[in-house]
């Protein structure tokens, strides 16, 4: 490991002392890997902005260039699109939000009546299935398909689930829990299906950064004119640069039409705005972030390699496709024959705190989505507490 | 001038270096004096909340006390108001909001239908009376009358207006522009007249802590149980703490049958949540904000003598009603006579920035809107400049 990797990693007595979620839902013997927060240092560049407002006590109506802080997010978003997916997209077709879950409600919202239909892949992250069931939403279940290369979409399956009253796809590309990057092939069909049943797309692409050597992300509204024209593309900086608390995201529309239909429903002041940390954390994120996030992929390179070691040796019962994007393992632990929900186990008998796989979907009690965004010395010890439960339980 | 009153004062030349919207709007020669934001020094324990987030690097899935900071901010907001106003308002009917402005487009999306018909007093706040206008409501203009003693409610004009589809009152209370703070007995006609449409009362109480003595604040939800049923209050300490850029405020709902029926259409997460600087100000506001709200008061009863006494003598042509609450002196200026409207006329001939009687009400050309909470000596130069001004057109 060297000095430059470090430097991003939190040691365990400070990580103790944290008021988040992850590192405060659980009694002090356990290790939380859960929740998508990464036990990292924040960028230098965002946390000298916040600094910034801080000490001006800059708390008023605020202008950032001469313009709404609002029109310069807008920007970034745009710049950051161009300079890491070649995608042009256009500052004025995006909407600042909170945060996705703000994101997913208002297209449904704006985009279907109760009791339509709203396909979406599964395993999934839990908020987009309670997105479509909290709004009366019918929800089509497209489960991901795994013919042991890797899950992929199942085309054929959402053709036959389609109906007349379906009216949008809801995509997670980077994929949360099993962090396949969906190749261009999946996604234009995908798109051909949605244009053959007129279907709006709600592509949450939040772990867009966050893609492995030898993975590309292909933002959806990029694939091509027919693809950004039905596209609702939302993303936010809040994972890759680890400030989901400060609430701020974007909604990308890929037609002022389809921006035009989204307002008739949801007039843009309903949303709110993020406050100013919000926005300046995410405006530098994207203008000056990039250095961070080069070491942050370095580390979890570092990282999926750890567990990629681990599965099949210390972890025998385990098995996993090693994450194309994000920084989950999503680990199949069938073959252990656990007692109980995997999830469970591990908190009870490794004493390490993971996302059980039946949130992500009833059938994946055996599974349970790992976050190993954190320093090599707690992931070491997440791998052999794991390791140890499992072969105390073999025994 | 005591210390303690100066202490909070900004001068000048700090101010000229701030990037809020108030002092980059106009040119240097210019004295704004217009949006809702005072030149003075934020609330230590504000800052100090606001910096333990940045020094911790607290930008994760934030808990406070051990809940969602939203929990916490319901529970302050309650305490408030009980120690403020004697109003014991159930945190668990309060919901975070953005800002007032996503509070109104949510309450009346919530609690009426395209076409039908909102009542509100006029001279109002700009973003009152867009949230009827964008979401394709009709506005029922129930203006204030001035006999001579300061504005008051026009209950019986008001009465005529209502037609059987209107639906909803919006109240701002004390009220912007005119500094009335509405006295009990014209809060319960009012709500008699609810009760006899079955009306909704939103209610804008964002000025609530910023009122004179001799004079108190009557949450509306506190009148009565008939009152608290219909009414949804929608505050916030950005403008008493002076922290609008933040973006933090709570809707209370003053019976769960309300709150319930306002989530039928408007589910909860559509509204996104305010990040946790904006959280933690508000709840800090809130829990240690008093001592310097006394400051704050003690310097704005000041600056209200300073203009009381400028009215008549170095303003011989200007009219007003001393405020009973907010920062905002409402200046009529019909006996001037003035070329353009009051506005454009003090900018070009005073080089001060008002905001336009006329952005209030149409009516309104010859009247300004004057924000005073300032400094003794920029306040006494706004006057200077205005009483010149005047002096030079009267010649």
């Amino acid at each position: 490991m060297t000095s430059r990797e470090t430097s991003i990693e939190i040691p365990l007595e400070e990580l103790r002392q944290q008021r988040s979620a992850k590192w405060t839902a659980y009694p002090p013997d356990v290790i939380p890997a859960w929740i998508a927060q990464m036990d990292f240092r924040t960028a230098e560049p965002i946390k000298t902005a916040l600094q910034e407002i801080v000490s001006q006590e800059d708390f008023g109506y605020p202008r950032r260039e001469g313009q709404q802080p609002a029109v310069v997010l807008a920007q970034a978003f745009s710049e950051w699109m161009d300079k890491r997916f070649g995608w042009s997209a256009d500052p004025a077709l995006a909407v600042p939000v909170s945060d996705l879950a703000q994101a997913k409600f208002a297209a449904i919202l704006a985009f279907s009546d109760p009791g339509d239909g709203i396909a979406l892949q599964t395993p999934c992250y839990p908020p987009m299935l309670e997105a479509i069931r909290e709004t009366g939403r019918r929800f089509i279940d497209n489960p991901l398909v795994d013919a042991g290369e890797g899950v992929t979409l199942d085309i054929d399956g959402l053709a036959r689930a389609i109906d007349p009253g379906t009216r949008m796809i809801l995509l997670c590309n980077p994929h949360n829990p099993t962090g396949r990057v969906f190749e261009e092939q999946e996604l234009e069909a995908l798109v051909a299906l949605a244009r053959r049943h007129d279907l709006v797309i709600v592509s949450d692409e939040i772990h867009q950064d966050l893609v492995y050597p030898g993975r590309r992300h292909m933002p959806l509204a990029a694939l091509s004119a027919e693809a950004a024209k039905r596209t609702v593309t939302i993303t936010s900086p809040a994972k890759s640069f680890n400030i989901p608390g400060l609430r701020c995201g974007v909604m990308h529309f890929g037609s002022q039409e389809l921006k035009d239909r989204f307002h008739r429903r949801i007039p843009r002041r309903l949303l709110g705005q993020p406050g100013i940390a919000g926005m300046d954390a995410a405006i530098t994120a994207w203008r000056e972030g990039e250095p961070w996030l080069s070491q942050v992929l370095a580390r979890l390179t570092e990282a999926r390699a750890q567990f990629e070691a681990a599965v099949g040796t210390a972890l025998p019962a385990v098995r996993w496709h090693a994450p194309e994007a994000t920084y989950f393992a999503w680990l199949d632990c069938r073959d252990a024959r656990l007692p109980t929900s995997a999830g469970d186990f591990f908190l009870k008998e490794a004493r390490v705190a993971f996302s059980p796989g039946e949130s992500f979907s009833p059938g994946y009690r055996d599974f349970v989505r790992v976050n190993f965004a954190t320093s090599t010395a707690i992931l070491q010890e997440i791998i052999a507490r794991m390791g140890q439960a499992l072969l105390r339980f073999a025994r």
